[in-house]
């Protein structure tokens, strides 16, 4: 009899986590992606913010799997699933599984106003930190060019949009661009007057963490010069800028860090999802009535042994990935299924700039210098491959000592 | 009476040089250059084989003149000159000279198959080398998913068209790449099978190098397993590869490294200009009938003190930069101007691969692991910027010890 196939589609944190566990399982494991690289995620807004190269948060897939014998990579967009059949339809050909674990992620979502999406980039693709970069770095340069007190504000004006932890870092790395890195570099115009405004609807930024958290990273943000406005929704967003509760605010820079939506996976299934389109799984994260079929990381809706949904964050995707993998090992080997999955928190961060973070790890909760260099730490020692971390710990040591940031670079469609 | 406006178009090598040596002076100086970096293209081709980051070899002009008080930067497009007006006509408004420096660089040519370009690109600009990058790594891709024993071998057909330094280094880092850093990452085929080819119509590789150094060039590629062919033309570039001479060659990747003409700076002088479109000036690199415009490095065709006309290198552009300097700067002091330019020529180099190189001091005459010892610490050397020599030196060291290169990205438009 041929060796089972599990096919495992996207290779973020729980599509690898998966295939790691399952390295030299007796399987066949086929990882399907439409990128050849998996990104370390929670560091792209720095190569939005010119800190650091796309190249340093991404790794090729096929290296990071060149050991599994048993698994391959195959580069690729999925466009449906067939579950009488059990086959997954790539662009160019059709491949059978007998067990398929989905980690396809999410997107942006902009609350039904997609005509928004041009002219506020979110930030989920290296080509969009690449795109929102050579936005930001453009805006300065047509500041110091613009020939009209208006037009010099509208282009040092940067809006961002969504107070989680990427809404919050974002705004923090936009003005420490502009008031540290940039400060020396234009004739006409201080860098230092760009104002940086972040909107969130709701009524605090960091809305998963400790209000005491949140109050600090509020305070961090407004020492940076970062202007925070709570409690009030965006309402228009066009060439002009936003209109922020009735408020309209002329801006050149707009950036989405707010909604989230689930890929296509329940559409795939023909699945019940959720209100923000995740697939509803069973408690070990398979589709109700298909025991073969696995939706793990932002694509799944799943409960934790509490009974309280597991929210959206690398370090559920990954351990949910490896217990998909145990359950398919164990199945594979006629053995009974694993305990049941229990999220353990290891405690979640943010960062808000120079010596400035939040960090809370339930039994303390930290901010300032001591969360900053955590923060540091956690996500250098997370990133795949020594070289990654070596040149990625150079980096901000250098920027921190410089006061220069690394990667200013406009590249791509805009830069003629 | 208002301070002399020296306008310098382009920040390349020739462009800086001016602008740096011209800190300080009596004398406005504005730096138009249609990007925000100055590109160290000797190393473009290791960007473009997915060996180092785009930032690595770029560094922001804004950054680079941040001390020259007197030295405005402008990010814009130049589309034409007023000679008489004494006017720069950008996109959006025009500025005025009273001297003007035209650094505007070198394009490609297909010596009139422009149809050649969107299947053989070439290599001069970053987004250049993402794009040969993604078209390089797509192609291995492509191979290991491919159906049939023909397809598989086109994907893994590389023709690199052109035999100067450009072309053989680019031969030799792809070769490199199937060889050593790609060794283990697929499942259906091996990399090392890709069949690398370098067309060069002339009876030689490194035509400007000694004959010795170009049979060294050679036998060091033939041993990395590439295919050298000299002596015949390419006479056909489409979808489905090359035809050299009257022979067809299957190939999916093929990177055009061949012939070089100007910018458009002769069109917008009204100038007379050689048969690849340089503007002839004379012995101070100035416009017959304009003392105040000055144009320098792949701009201009000009002679050495010997009658030589000088090479389109690097080393050239710099020290024209730092001539015209010089000549502006006994100008505005109402001084003599400068002895006669001359070339000093500290030699030149092209490397191969792993511990090969050629480099010809004139004196002595190197290849082997010697050569490209001393390669390696002039390029890092060269390169902008404590931090990027430090990254660049870490990153060889890293790939030269772990067989593995670092910016594997397939990014940009083709990736979905």
């Amino acid at each position: 009899m041929a060796r089972p196939h599990i096919v495992i589609v996207g290779a973020g944190f729980g599509g690898l986590s998966a295939a790691n566990a399952l390295a030299g399982a007796d399987a066949d494991v086929t990882v399907v992606d439409r990128r050849n690289y998996h990104l370390f995620q929670p560091l792209l807004y720095q190569v939005a913010t010119a800190g650091l190269s796309p190249a340093q948060i991404a790794s090729p897939i096929r290296a990071i799997l060149r050991r599994a014998a048993n698994v391959h990579v195959l580069l690729g967009k999925v466009n449906g699933v067939d579950k009488e059949r059990r086959t997954v339809a790539l662009d160019d050909r059709t491949i059978s599984y007998d067990y398929l674990v989905l980690a396809t992620g999410a997107r942006h979502s902009y609350f039904g106003h997609d005509e928004w999406e041009s002219v506020a980039p979110g930030l989920k693709k290296i080509d969009d930190a690449t795109a929102i970069r050579r936005r930001i770095l453009t805006a300065f340069e047509n500041a110091e060019g613009a020939d009209s007190h208006e037009a010099r504000r509208r282009f040092l004006t940067f809006v961002v949009i969504g107070g989680g932890p990427t809404g919050v870092e974002m705004a923090g790395a936009i003005a420490e661009l502009a008031r540290v890195a940039l400060r020396h570099d234009f004739r006409n115009i201080d860098p230092r007057e760009a104002s940086v405004v972040l909107v969130e609807a709701g009524p605090r930024v960091l809305a998963a963490f400790p209000p005491v958290l949140s109050a600090a990273a509020r305070r961090s943000l407004e020492r940076l010069g970062v202007e925070v406005r709570v409690g009030t929704p965006v309402t228009r967003c066009d060439a002009d800028g936003v209109t922020i509760g009735d408020d309209p605010l002329a801006a050149a820079t707009i950036v989405w860090a707010a909604g989230v939506a689930a890929s296509s996976a329940a559409a795939w299934l023909k699945a019940i999802k959720d209100r923000v389109g995740r697939v509803m799984v069973g408690p070990d994260f398979s589709l109700p009535g298909h025991p073969e079929i696995f939706c793990i990381g932002d694509t799944a809706h799943a409960l934790d042994a509490d009974g309280k949904p597991l929210p959206g964050l690398a370090p559920v995707a990954k351990q949910q990935g490896a217990y998909v993998a145990r359950v398919l090992r164990a199945r594979l080997a006629d053995k009974p299924p694993p305990k049941p999955f229990r999220y353990r928190d290891f405690g979640t961060m943010a960062t808000i700039g120079r010596r400035a973070a939040v960090a809370d790890f339930g039994w303390i909760k930290l901010d300032g210098t001591l969360a900053w260099l955590l923060w540091g730490a956690v996500h250098v020692s997370f990133l795949i491959g020594f070289r990654n971390r070596l040149i990625v710990m150079l980096d901000w040591l250098w920027s921190y000592v410089t006061f220069q940031s690394g990667a200013r670079l406009i590249t791509g469609p805009g830069s003629h």
